[in-house]
């Protein structure tokens, strides 16, 4: 959908369009069934995950095959620009995740590390789907840059609106809370949260995350925390602020029908519950 | 050097042939860590395997790293042939890994199976550098065909040596034996001891595998039915026909200084003791 708004967006859908979506949608599944792999995830989507139905093996060949797959497609029909925007994401996308594991465990990230940590390993994603989209189109330079920034910004404030999440006190989300610090990962909310609370209440709380992050309990406790010392609010301000410039690379391009729709998602990202 | 040495056989090494080289070569490599996940294998090449070193999921991540640079490179040297061969590559032997997987366990393959199956697996990626070897020479369709041949039955060769390796009596070869039967893989030199032997014979080596497939025992006996039965001197003979393909191939071309090194390949893979 993404690829197909950019394109429209951009001066209209193309073959290149379809290559596009179709090989973005190829690797976002083939990324899907190796990460499903590597958490030992027997779901996905609702339905069994694929090392559920057969085993790993299978697993990691199958996303190897739908990467190849969807390469093939692209080497078809020559296209050069979007494979190359394509192959970066990849690249990016699997460099951050590393430096996730590597960041994992340390309580004292910074901010910096945090949004470079969300920037590669999930708004890269987006942001080629909005300059592939772009790409197909035929579009300038300039608006090929644009929608990428929309895109960028875009996808920096889903992940931040997701590690919001984590923190939801009331569980009617039909999502799990508390998953964040349950693996040490630091997100937003908690990073803010440490910083604004005073010295004694900090301490305390990284000692707790140090040694029994595992616990239940330490999950509750650390919600509390993290509302208390104004980490939601903070990321709200902060995910609206990546709302609005995602929207001010968008209105650097002349407006059309996609316009209102690539305008919603940012609305939509802001307000959605699930 | 299979890419240098058919890229000079070819015309000559360009620029494009180090590009080709370093692409197939990190490509294998993504395969073998992705393997070794699979596989569980805790040793490659005599050092502790990725997985081993960090866990499965740094190793799912790092083969994809390495897919996405090599992916990378060639796209920002516009090598849009040899992509297009190498991805034709990595789709079938993904593909060919899972039918592998499809068929093992399954006792009655034909040959035309066990075929089908090696040269996906093997002679496809062997048959993807000597074909971007002579596309980075810029040659012409039928040079590449050529080269495609030579690679595709030289794989073939090589896996049927392989396959025989896995009979040998004697331990000398600092390589395990017996493996495959273990895994109840049907190769070769079983296949065709198997169609060779007389019915009651076959009958009873078929539910020794069929029902204690993992004892050691079974692979000793295994190994001297396929030693009575000529299973080796039929691969054997089958190996070295292969080879004379390749060679046929090889020899389609006009010979130059590359030729002889081509050669000695297809004579190093039957002498090979490891």
């Amino acid at each position: 959908m993404l690829v197909f708004l950019s394109a429209l967006q951009s001066g209209g859908v193309t073959k290149s369009s379809n290559v596009g979506a179709a090989l973005i949608e190829m690797l976002h599944t083939a990324t899907l069934v190796h990460d499903d792999v590597v958490d030992e995830s027997m779901e996905r989507r609702g339905q069994k995950s694929v090392n559920a139905l057969w085993n790993s093996k299978i697993a990691v060949l199958v996303g190897d095959f739908f990467l190849a797959r969807g390469l093939q497609m692209a080497t078809e029909n020559n296209e050069m620009s979007i494979l190359k925007a394509v192959s970066d994401a990849v690249q990016e996308i699997s460099e951050g995740e590393i430096e996730q594991m590597e960041h994992a465990r340390k309580l004292d990230i910074t901010d910096e590390t945090y949004y470079e940590v969300i920037r590669k390993k999930t708004a890269t994603l987006i942001a080629a789907c909005t300059k592939c989209g772009a790409i197909s189109a035929g579009a300038s330079e300039e608006t090929v840059q644009a929608m990428y920034e929309y895109g960028m910004n875009l996808g920096i404030a889903f992940q931040i609106k997701d590690d919001i999440f984590d923190y939801e006190k009331s569980s009617f989300l039909g999502k799990p809370t508390g998953n964040d610090i349950k693996e040490r990962k630091m997100t937003l909310p908690l990073i803010y949260a440490l910083r604004n609370a005073p010295n004694a209440e900090q301490k305390s709380m990284m000692k707790l995350i140090r040694k029994k992050y595992k616990e239940a309990s330490t999950a509750k406790i650390a919600t509390e925390f993290v509302h208390q010392y104004g980490g939601i609010e903070y990321s709200i301000k902060m995910m609206q602020e990546y709302g609005q410039k995602a929207l001010e690379a968008l209105h650097r391009l002349p407006s059309n029908e996609a316009t209102p729709c690539l305008e919603k998602l940012v609305l939509f990202n802001e307000q959605r519950n699930k």
